[in-house]
Formats: C-alpha cells, structure tokens, sequence
C-alpha cells in the first residue's frame, strides 16, 4: 500500500486519460495499464496516434502490469483526499482515503501496445513554454477534414533560424516562429490529437523538455516536478506542400487594430452572416480611420465600426468570420492586417512582434 | 425610436425567449411577435403549450403587429449598450447602439396565435416566492417519457391547508405544500414546459403574482418593477392518480443525516453502480451511528460511510441512486428519511421543517 498526495495523482492522470479514445479501434485502447516498479507507479494510456504515460514516485509499490477499467480513474477522483492510498489485493486494485474505498476489477495486459524502444533517435532538449506557445497557437489552422491527411497534421519544421509550426487546411494557415535553436534539419508531421496532447504536457511542465526524433515516432518527455511524463507521438507520412509560396510578399494596405475591439466586432455582425457562406465585409477607410464590418443574410444586415490605422488604398474585403476571428485570437494588444489584394491572402500578426503569423484567403466576391 | 436600458430589454427577452421551441409544430412559433402600442413594447412567444409576454414601457413607441426572426434577439444583444434604440423604417426593425447597427427582416403577423380572452376566470393573489420554491421543488419529479400523460405534468392543488404542487413519474413522486391560501377547491395539471416557464417568470418577480384560472388555461402575470410579465399555459387533461394512498403512514426506522454528506457519498459510490440499475445500498446501523453506502457493478465495488442518526431497527436498503439524490436535492442543512420497510416508499423531508416531502420507492432486491 502506498499513499499519494490526491492533487498530484490527480494531475498525472488527468494527463493521460485524454488519450484514451471514446470509441477505441482495439478494445484494449479502452482500459488503462498501471504497474508498480518498486520506485514508480506506471500509469499508460494507449490509442492508434498517441501514447501516454506518467512516473509518480512509489517507493515500494511493485506489481505486475496490469489494465484497469476508466472508471479507476473516477475512483480516484472519489477520494476526499488529500492523500490518496493505492494497493494491490488479490489483483484487484483498492484504492481508499478515510471512509472511502473502491475495489476495481483489473484485466491482463496481454496484448497491450508495448511502449515503444526509445533509444537511439535525436534528443532536442527545448523550452517546454516556447514549445507549448508555437503548438498552441497554431494548432486551430488544421483542418477536420479528412480529404487530405497533410493537413489533419501539425508540421514542425528544423529550419535555420529556429523551430517552426505550421498547419492549414488549404484556406488559411498558421504559422508560429519558435527561438528554439535545432541542430537538425527536416519536417516532421504531427496528427492533431498528438498536438493537443503535447499541449496538454506541456502546460503543466517547468523549464525543459526532451523531444526525440525516431523514424516514424516522436517522444516527448517533460518533468512536472511531481511526476515524470512522456507522449509517444506516431508521425503522419505525406508530403506537406510548398507553403511558402501561399505567403504574399507585398502588401499596398497595411491596417493596425485592436484585436479584441475587432474580435467583439466579428462576434456581432456575425449574428446576421449567412450560415452558408459566414461572410463578413470589412470596409478599410484610411480618411475616417475606421474598419466598418458588413454581415447580411437572409434575416437582415448588422453594421458595426472600429477605430483603425491605415496605410495605404481604402478596400472592401470580404472574409469568412469564422476564419478571421479564430486567426486574431492568438494576437494579444494591437493587431495588423497586410492585405495583399481583394482575393489574395491577408497576412495577420501581433503589432509588437513575437513568433506568430496567420495567412487567411478573402472569400471571393 | 425608442431608447432601452439594455439591461431590461435583455432580462425581459431572455423571459420569452425559451418558449420558442427548436422544432416547432407551427412554423410561425419560431417567430418572436412584437408591437408597439405606444405606450409599451410587447414581445411575445408562443408554443403549443405556453404563450410568453413582456410588456416593457415605452412611451411613443407605436407600430402595428409584425413577426421577427429569433436573430432579433441577438441582434439586442449584441448592442454595445447601455442604451440601445429601436425602431420601425420601412416595415424593418432597427436595432442601433453606438455604432452599432442591425436591420431585422419582419414578416407579417398573420395566422400567429392570438393571445387568449383572458376576462373572467378566477383570480387569485400569491406570494410569487413561494409559487417559485413549489414548482422549483417537485418539477424534477415528473416524468421525461411519453407513457402516462398526466405523469409528465406538475398537479396544482387547492387544498385546505393551502395550495400543493404535486409531481410524480410513478416511481418516485414530490410534495411541496405552500402557505399560500386558496378560496378555491380542485386540481389543475400544468405541463413541465408551462412550470418551467413559470419558475423563469417568478425568480424575476417581486411581491405577488396574479395566478387566474380557465377553463382549460391558466394566467400567471407578475411585475419584475421594470416591465411586466405574462404566461398563458394550456393545461394538460386527464386524471391524476390519488398519489396519498403512495404515502406510508409508518416508518419503524427513521434517520438523520448531513444532505450534503450524502449527496457526496452517493455521488462518490455511483461511479461504480450498475449502469443498468443504478443501484446503491444503503445500510443503516444505529449501534455504529453509520449509514455505509455500497455500489457494485461490472468493474468492481465502492463504499463510503456518513455519520446517521438512526431511530429504530438496522435496515438496508437498494435505491436508484438517481432517483436518491434528486430527492435530497431541494433539502438544505439535515435531511431525515422516514423508511416504511424494504420494498415500501421511503419518506424524505428537511429536518427543520417546510413544506417539501420526496416519496423514493426501493429497488427490490
């Protein structure tokens, strides 16, 4: 038997159970493994993209792998804590704080996915809160659909001047220039779910973190300080395309705004957008220094206005609000839109610089 | 044009609003009705069961009947406030603040259902706070399936002692008697949507609501002090079981406990109860002074103890913990079961009085 502080057992599996997928493709996806080594409690979850585990410190706690059912983990939550106790009897896991004890049922680890051979590959040490900023600002660009895998991924790019995010899905793009400093060169292609769980790690880890390059795998290990935890992360294959070349590189209109004045202005002429094309004019008027947004559908139309800085020819754009508020949003303070034509792309980012940049095609007029 | 506090229009809409229903049975429910009649402004809802209405003043506001669609709403929302205006241009609403402005497309009233005669009738004056706490307190008890009507419906009772809300499913039922005074004897059957709505009205209400009986319908109108409030709602027919003969009158073991203890223990223990039963064991022993909760399903087995004062011989019992914790739910502070045997209805009331009972019926184990 061995106590856990709840929070902290808490915090370990919460990480870890987001893997486990809602409607499995192996069945064993469902359950969660856990074993004692004698130093760690092993907890592992498992679906087709993303592995995870966490380390928490039990001295003396040792058994056999062995797979428990999700609801171990409300069972846990169930406790009144704040410390947690954990056993194996007659193999069956009891876990108990004050009045409260719950006996789950386990199953054998048979057939499990083994955690994968980790050795060997390149090992990065990066900035684990630089990682999570570039991956959590892109990672909305990405497309749900399933018509071309690429873009159901999150490309990270070992260029010259540091790590690169990208993603898109062929009708905007996000991009996020990290001053992760990488000796290799190359791409690698994450599916979405590994971004987010990477996300997930990350937020909760402190200085570094390890990533390692594999053929076909990444693994991300990061130390929270209170446990230790790792993704396994298997790569999409494809070729990501030439995304350079949707990037405009000259811009006769250059408008500066504040982002959340202009997010509210969205929210609220997009009340009246069409549902079928979720158009929103925007109207950039250099001499009365104002951005007017336009929606009209078939309820009626919705007008609003925003004070804005201008450079350059007044324009009629016209932009899919959704498209256009979900590429502000990782803008904090001023925004600036390079707008490079009525129906070439607007290039956004942050007034005062940082990695950030988003690429968003104007719907045609 | 007329000038709202966007406050008031907004808590008067979101009055009305819910009795638009997603899918209604005659498209014009969908709408919302408005007029001007130059001294208020009447918006109002309808459905097959509740008309909805608001009367907000405003002096000089004067146009004939039109319908808007639901977007109207968020048009008056989205408005900048504190102040926002409207106005009727070219058979358009118009709903402008600061820069904000939205043109709502109207249609004509034609066909919207009329607003019922409501001359004649019986009136009563209640306390629309206690009018509140009894459909607040029994409305979870009706039943959600189609198989008995008059099960899915919330019985008002004008009865000596006072007036009684009253609401079963058939396996589970809830009282609450007011103290409000009633000179008229009978029943009538409000439908669950028509107590919701009500409890909507009355948490704005202040003082006293006007409750007026039809036949077939009832009033309930109430001043919030910024406008005033209607609901008709068209009675459900058909006759009520005579749910007294459900009460036990004995009870060999009665016990007291924390609400919020237990609901915590049977919330906890539930994680682990049968999906198929929902089924959590109840043990009471008054040598130990514990009540030990215990549910066991497919993954294994949980249990939690609560301090009991228990007055009478040691029992266990097997309920729906569902059914359980809703029935402690409008209880606050110590809550007592009064247990009738292991297959007879259990009793449930607050400790300290009022003028809520629960009747649980067991699981026969």
């Amino acid at each position: 038997m061995v106590e856990f502080g709840q929070e902290t057992i808490g915090k370990a599996l919460n990480l870890v159970k987001a893997v486990t997928p809602a409607r499995p493709s192996n069945p064993l996806y469902a359950y969660i493994y856990l074993e004692g080594t004698g130093e760690d409690l092993v907890v592992r979850t498992a679906s087709a993209e993303v592995d995870a585990e966490v380390r928490i410190p039990a001295p003396g706690l040792a058994f056999s792998p062995l797979l428990v059912p999700p609801v171990f983990l409300r069972a846990v939550e169930a406790a009144s804590g704040p410390k947690v106790r954990l056993a194996v009897e007659e193999g069956r896991i009891v876990v108990s704080s004050g009045t409260w004890e719950a006996v789950v049922n386990t199953a054998e680890p048979e057939g499990y996915p083994a955690w994968p051979d980790t050795g060997g590959g390149t090992e990065l040490t990066i900035g684990a809160k630089e990682l999570l900023r570039a991956l959590g600002a892109v990672r909305y660009a990405a497309s749900k659909d399933a018509w071309r895998s690429v873009f159901r991924g999150v490309l990270l790019e070992f260029v010259e001047e540091g790590l690169r995010a990208v993603a898109s899905d062929g009708y905007r793009m996000a991009i996020y220039d990290t001053d992760i400093v990488v000796p290799s060169a190359g791409q690698i292609l994450l599916p979405v779910s590994g971004a987010d769980e990477a996300v997930r790690l990350l937020k909760g880890a402190d200085g570094e973190a390890a990533l390692t390059l594999h053929k076909g795998f990444i693994t991300l290990t990061a130390d929270t300080g209170e446990f230790e935890a790792s993704l396994v992360v298997r790569l999409l294959e494809g070729e990501y395309p030439d995304y350079r070349r949707a990037i405009p590189t000259e811009f006769p209109t250059t408008v500066v705004l504040d982002k959340e004045g202009l997010a509210k202005a969205i929210r609220r002429v997009s009340a009246l957008s069409s549902p079928k094309d979720h158009r929103v004019d925007v109207v950039f008027d250099g001499e009365s220094r104002l951005a007017t947004l336009v929606a009209e559908g078939d309820y009626g139309r919705a007008t609003d206005a925003i004070r804005a800085g201008i450079a350059g020819p007044a324009l009629r754009q016209a932009y899919d609000h959704r498209y256009l508020l979900d590429a502000i949003e990782p803008v904090e303070g001023e925004v600036v839109l390079h707008i490079s034509g009525t129906f070439t792309p607007t290039v956004i980012e942050p007034a005062n610089g940082g990695g950030y940049r988003a690429v968003v095609v104007p719907l045609r007029v």
